[in-house]
């Protein structure tokens, strides 16, 4: 059972917007047994797109596309299907009255062009939009399925979850597709790939082992397809449990986690909480410890001393180590640690400085220096990197190590 | 002229990595006149490799690909380029000297595969990748140029940079592309469309007319295309100020600029320094403020308050403030936002306090309440706004929301 996913809009071609939905829409499928074939990405053309969905369903069953169904004058999607499907609009009332009691909640007046929203291909089913105006539409035609959905990611989502999904499960009798994911820090791609080599070898057909590598981190996913889910998902805990040791030195985790996760999972298990201090990561591993739901139980606070004065000020480090050694500095990031535990009454802390780029360097300290310290009450370790990308990987880059370590931190701890 | 760009992998058809360089390509293919047609992304199949250059090529003189390059076992694209153009692999004696330079560098022993990473089919000219080990590679066939480079983002960028777009800028002569960009807040799409109906129902056919809305704010886009430069960009400055005038009640910016660049720029033009004091946002202001370059001389620094005990200790907000009113309150983030100021000695400071869900809410502050404060030395606003996406949606929503304001704070003060 294949799928493509089609997205349309000028706007993903010149690069204005980064498309998000596919992967999103790709994740849901796979979990329920949908390998995605191809995805394409078109403008606001319909020869474009009556071309990508005539050839699309030449190899696939199920055809998802998103957006262009806005309320604007851009917006060519639904002309486009009713061209493809031989079909003509009609207004649907379900729709209608969703138009209208949405514009009601919000106190605004109903435009002419909303209410155009209602309108759908006289062919399809529609699935209603719970949390916007335009509506989701399902097609058959020649054995091939496709759905239309709107392009604002949080829209689109709530339809393929509660809409696409299960319908797609009652119209077909689906493969069984299962993943299983592990992430290595500290060792790089083909360092990996050589010590894993023998494994791989030997794996079977429909086994495929993929290597995902971000910043310091290589993830590593089997993935196994079959007919049956049982011998399937023993077959497959087989082969990952082999993997498992084989890696083991590395292992952060054996779940397919983001390090954030990880790091606040392991201090939930152990009832205790994190402060951050940051300088050059200005406030983003606090932002990765917090978009997380219930972080309110591993995270109390941190301060972001961007400037000299706030690391005196907020975090008590002292003047006359920021004249000595500086603020890119062993000393500095040590009593930026201890100035953030004691602040925020916290079990461990975070620290962080250094100089992301792209200007700030010296020779010395050039672009890319940092410093990283953790620390409880009665220990602090440091470390010093070179990251080497630009400024907004580098700051991501920091934050991933950073995390690392309050990882090895808590775990050497309790070994 | 037109591209076409194909990605590589099985991790874009499963959905586990975000697909950013397409965003970057077309970028940057579009700063010098070419247009992007098509995107498509294939898993790591040669039939399905060799398809989709086939298909592509018939439509684009430019196929750019990116993706399985790397040293592993499961990366197929240079066997499928030499089946594609009827070459075979050669070692390229630079590629091999840069291979092993770069091991030299991070001192870790040359790995089998990495070796044959300087391998390349043997009509290729070899673009060289001064940031990672697997080289760019530059196909000529039947008219159309074909460029493979490696999917690691950082690499590619270098590639396209240096290498890619100079190349294409000499091969072809080329069109003009030329957009401009302007973002408004506040409005919804419709209304802001319905607004500017009668402009856009008179555009040539060469200009045309986007609407890209994200959270709160609508970018409007013309692009205009043409043979000669001066007078589309006449034409185009013409169109784009009768579009500013009509919608400059809610103008944020003339520019393609995200808020916290444009709220960047006015504290520095205005040489103020601006200070955060975040709950419910916990340190994504911050993150935002800092991770454009030379933030260090509009931003001060912050206070990520997340526990109550936080808001009162680094903060100073009042314990019976939190008890009376609660966390979630207008009076506390004016206390934030006083605390903070005082603390980083700051011009401006902003305050967030909210419930970001899934969890938190209660009957009277449900998920999505969220108050925020600006405020400088002698003045403070409040506003109570509701967000109503998932977590990290609405993080990123609130964040823009406490932007605009403080905007609007000091535009007022000037005004």
């Amino acid at each position: 059972m294949n799928a493509a996913i089609i997205t349309i809009g000028d706007e993903l071609l010149i690069g204005q917007t980064i498309d998000t939905n596919s992967a999103f829409i790709a994740k849901a499928l796979n979990k329920i047994g949908i390998w995605i074939k191809r995805r394409v990405a078109v403008g606001d053309l319909k020869e474009e797109i009556l071309k990508a969905l005539s050839e699309e369903s030449r190899t696939s069953q199920i055809i998802i596309i998103t957006g262009g169904l806005g309320p604007t004058g851009d917006d060519i999607t639904k002309p486009a299907l009713c061209n493809y499907f031989n079909a003509s609009l009609i207004v649907n009332e379900d729709t209608l009255q969703n138009v209208k009691a949405i514009f009601r909640k919000i106190n605004r007046p109903v435009a002419e062009q909303n209410l155009k929203q209602a309108e759908v291909p006289d062919n399809c089913t529609v699935l209603q939009n719970k949390r916007g105006t335009a509506p989701g539409m399902w097609f058959e035609k020649d054995g091939v399925v496709y759905v239309s959905l709107p392009g604002v990611p949080h829209e689109m989502e709530g339809l393929m979850e509660t809409e696409v999904l299960p319908k797609l499960e009652q119209h077909f009798s689906l493969p069984f597709i299962l993943h299983k994911t592990l992430v290595t820090f500290g060792k790089g791609e083909s360092e990996v790939a050589q010590h894993i080599a023998a494994l791989e070898a030997v794996l079977p057909s429909h086994i495929k082992l993929a290597y995902l590598p971000a910043y310091g981190m290589v993830k590593l996913r089997l993935t196994a397809k079959g007919a049956a889910k049982e011998p399937l998902e023993a077959e497959l805990e087989n082969r990952f449990s082999a993997l498992k040791e084989l890696v083991a030195e590395w292992l952060v985790t054996d779940e397919d986690k983001a390090m954030p996760e990880v790091v606040g999972d392991v201090l939930k298990a152990a009832k205790k909480f994190v402060a951050t201090a940051e300088s050059c990561t200005g406030g983003y591993i606090a932002h990765l410890l917090t978009k997380r739901s219930g972080s309110s139980s591993t995270y109390k606070g941190g301060v972001v001393s961007y400037a000299n004065e706030a690391k005196e000020r907020s975090l008590g480090v002292q003047h006359s180590t920021l004249v000595t050694h500086g603020a890119v500095s062993e000393e500095t990031v040590i009593e930026m640690a201890n100035g953030v535990l004691e602040q925020m009454n916290a079990d461990y802390a975070i620290a962080t400085s250094g100089v992301m780029g792209p200007d700030g360097g010296t020779p010395e300290k050039p672009v890319g220096t940092v410093w990283i310290a953790v620390a409880d009450r009665s220990r602090v370790k440091t470390i010093k990197h070179f990251v080497r990308f630009n400024r907004e990987k580098n700051i991501e880059v920091t934050a991933q190590y950073a995390l690392n370590m309050l990882r090895l931190f808590i775990k050497e701890q309790e070994g």
